[in-house]
């Protein structure tokens, strides 16, 4: 039985589809490491309010998913450099009625691209044009890559994304090939593209390290096909895995060790 | 551990000090009956905002408490025959955004008066003059009684409450004696009141019916001398049982059983 109390301090999720990881994931390291926090997530009917509620209700942290995004930005006080350099807002910290926002995907990407040691010299395919891909080309840029090729079938955005970080642009996978192949599209994701390879086989041949942003499931065709090619892989529940550890983070203050974080991680997708 | 999931429907309170006990009461009833809800108590920064965050949120029901009661009224659709008697709101229900407010204070008067079978020809003293006094005096007129006293030591407040029902006023208890004694003040609660007798000792041995709405603790100093009496008695922890009962009907369209209400009460105050 949840035997909640009047003291727990709220965490929540703002999404307009929310899943049920975020709500696991931090639950779970709130009760393995005694905090008195509960987490909870929400499909707000509106998001203005919602965010009034955040301030009114003294609700501590707050996660913010897709279509919210870039929206939240205007309800909130501050923007801290992780948001401010993608104009996008996953996190809402708020001390004391100040509302500051993070985006954690920009600091997950940055984390994983150095504990995988990816040399920042490597060629890049960064497949995608949305809010994602705008994080893993901020922290591309930010890491030190320069040989970097935005793939969107999308001109305008595409171009747009490579543009604002000094980057190429390819409509296509199609002929392709790099040393970093990266992910951030929906393909080879649950649902309608669950069975699609996001790069072509000849691409992953050719990779020295693949990297799918999608998180859900954990082995998208394009990791099992890298992991079957040998090649080094980096997947999205790694990103999902660190940016909620980064939330929890700046939500309570405590650092969870890297066990904790993969126990947390893997009850979040059971 | 509190294994929440993202589909739970969040009920909450509003309180300046919200105790554990609603919290305890709906999330037990919740577990018990297989409800996906979760209830948590919240000392509100702005009530405005944290009424817009219900909208926004989606919060299914909110319980209201001091010092809200009246200033929430602006801030709902619809007001329920229960608030408008009272001009006193203590529960919000949310239906697809439309917030209609009610008092079940008020109704947990009633039902309590009714279901006790205090004949409501007796003689009443009515002592209080704040938001639950009003409440039980609404309820005793709607009720039929009309030899009520209103016991105040503030004679604006005081006057104004008995002229509101038709009923008469008094500063102060002494010498004062009727069949049904009610107390609605801090007398015998916990804190610095804890040891004050609501009544005169006089005063109980003279009446048939002591009704203690203070809830906190169970058993006030007036509750045990009536018992000793060998009086009837009413609790406050009726009162709060039957009012938290019917908000939870409100809430989730589900009326638990009495055993199962009893259960919850005794959970919710251990």
């Amino acid at each position: 039985m949840p035997i909640l109390n009047k003291d727990m301090t709220l965490c929540i999720s703002l999404a307009a589809r929310p899943s049920n990881i975020g709500t696991r994931f931090h639950n779970y390291l709130y009760e393995q490491l005694g905090l008195n926090f509960v987490y909870k997530a929400f499909a707000p009917v509106d998001l203005a309010d919602a965010v009034r509620g955040i301030r009114g209700l003294g609700i501590r942290g707050t996660a913010v998913s897709m279509p919210y995004k870039e929206d939240v930005i205007a309800l909130v006080d501050k923007l801290d450099a992780s948001a401010a350099a993608i104009d996008s807002v996953n996190t809402i910290v708020n001390d004391d009625g100040v509302l500051t926002a993070y985006n954690t995907d920009y600091l997950a990407i940055e984390r994983l691209l150095r504990e995988h040691q990816v040399p920042a010299s490597s060629t890049v395919l960064l497949q995608g044009s949305g809010g994602m891909a705008k994080a893993v080309a901020a922290a591309l840029r930010d890491a030190g890559f320069s040989a970097v090729t935005v793939i969107a079938r999308n001109e305008r955005t595409g171009r747009a994304l490579a543009e604002l970080y000094g980057f190429e642009w390819l409509p296509s996978t199609q002929g392709a090939s790099a040393e970093l192949l990266i992910n951030v599209t929906p393909l080879g994701m649950q649902g309608a593209d669950a069975e699609v390879l996001a790069f072509p086989q000849q691409a992953i041949d050719a990779a020295k390290i693949v990297f799918d942003v999608v998180a859900l499931p954990a082995e998208t065709p394009l990791i099992k096909a890298a992991r079957d090619a040998g090649k080094q892989v980096i997947s999205g529940a790694e990103v999902i895995a660190i940016q909620a550890e980064e939330q929890f983070v700046l939500y309570t203050g405590v650092r969870p060790s890297a066990e904790l974080v993969r126990e947390a991680s893997e009850f979040s997708r059971a």
